[in-house]
């Protein structure tokens, strides 16, 4: 009752990865676009992805293209979405080499600060502001709004922001990562800013800054410790 | 700069779908299992699953293999998590055919009462509750455990308890499921019927019901236009 095996498909498997990061300066998400420099797509920005290899795990070649696109210190990555529909690469077709084309995406924040990007051997590599990312490669505008989503979703019940804002940061830069993300009207920064206290894992460093006009404004740490005791709760952010 | 086509791994793609359903009458969480009637594994049961066939999408492979096995009304279903490392299938060995087994996993809820297994052509299928899962083939134990994380989690901020209860239900059902799967402790009888009432999606129908000794309860019926309203807002359940 098996199907032939000449009836089932023959795969190439890809990773490629939606890294997301803030620039709080200027107030924008960014995602992570290099110039594709081979076909199909030549010349297109897409994704930073790649092939997995001969012995590989698909998270060893995500963190592989990770480390050859950008230095950084801390990153979080995460399994996103697997696209594996047919007709998804010009490469399967029968005159070209008639494999399909699968892509494991994954879900990866780097703070801005400390990731700096390696130009090496690629005909281009940026930081796109999430509202002028150009016409991608393949599927990939699909994956990055699949990424979006995910980055929206995880702001609501997880600690996503601390993986890229500084370690210290104003309620004024939190809320502000919270509306370049989930737009002005989410909440208002009052009912945002007590919400948050009472969540309890945001320490006080006793520190206190001056962001342009306003009072001086007191910095916060995440406090990881804290998090990780309400862990096994359900709560919501905002 | 890019490896030789002869470094990256061939791929075959499969995909194991998780299929819970809730038995009300045992108070039982189940999962779908069938026996493995070829190499590997032979005779050991796995999740049911299936290799993608030329030119067919990975969800449409999901529910090819669900129509084989179970009859049904609705099904809820989503892509779970990518496993893809090297050495999950011994038929990667190169004495065998020599590529890499990647399984994209499906989670999927039933209601127990609408589906109807169908033994044609199988050794074994069968329901079997969650605490007496036997040992499974492949790597299909950390997929269940995966699945099972994901119920668990889906229970807290989504109404996917609906996708396996009966049309109407008592809230003293709808505790019995969350119970069930989150354990004795999640919360107290009182609270979980004060929060649910107050989200306003559940309609009373107005019919009460006996179950056993204690008052009638009254049934009630999950509300998908008022759920529709608030499905923007991050809420919790519990």
């Amino acid at each position: 009752m098996t199907p032939k095996s000449t009836n089932l498909a023959n795969f190439k498997v890809g990773v490629d990865n939606v890294i997301f990061s803030v620039d709080m300066a200027q107030n924008r998400v960014l995602v992570l676009l290099v110039m594709r420099q081979g076909d199909p797509f030549s010349g297109q920005w897409s994704l930073p992805g790649t092939l997995v290899r001969q012995g590989e795990s698909l998270e060893a070649a995500a963190y592989r293209i990770l480390a050859e696109k950008i230095r950084f210190k801390n990153i979080y990555l995460e399994q996103l979405y697997t696209f594996g529909g047919p007709d998804r690469d010009p490469r399967e077709s029968p005159d070209c080499f008639g494999v399909r084309y699968l892509s494991v995406s994954y879900f990866a924040l780097v703070r801005f600060e400390e990731a700096q990007l390696i130009a090496d051997g690629v005909t281009g590599i940026a930081w796109y502001p999430l509202e002028r990312v150009p016409e991608l490669a393949f599927d990939h505008h699909q994956i990055l709004e699949y990424g979006y989503q995910r980055l929206r979703n995880k702001l609501e019940y997880s600690p996503v922001a601390f993986d890229v804002l500084p370690e210290t940061f104003t309620l004024g830069d939190l809320y502000q990562l919270y509306t370049s993300v989930l737009g002005e009207n989410f909440s208002d920064y009052s009912n945002f800013r007590t919400r948050l206290l009472k969540l309890g894992f945001l320490s006080d460093t006793g520190v206190k800054v001056s962001r342009g006009a306003g009072r001086p404004a007191s910095l916060y740490r995440f406090n990881s410790e804290s998090f990780a005791l309400l862990k096994d709760k359900p709560m919501v952010f905002i």
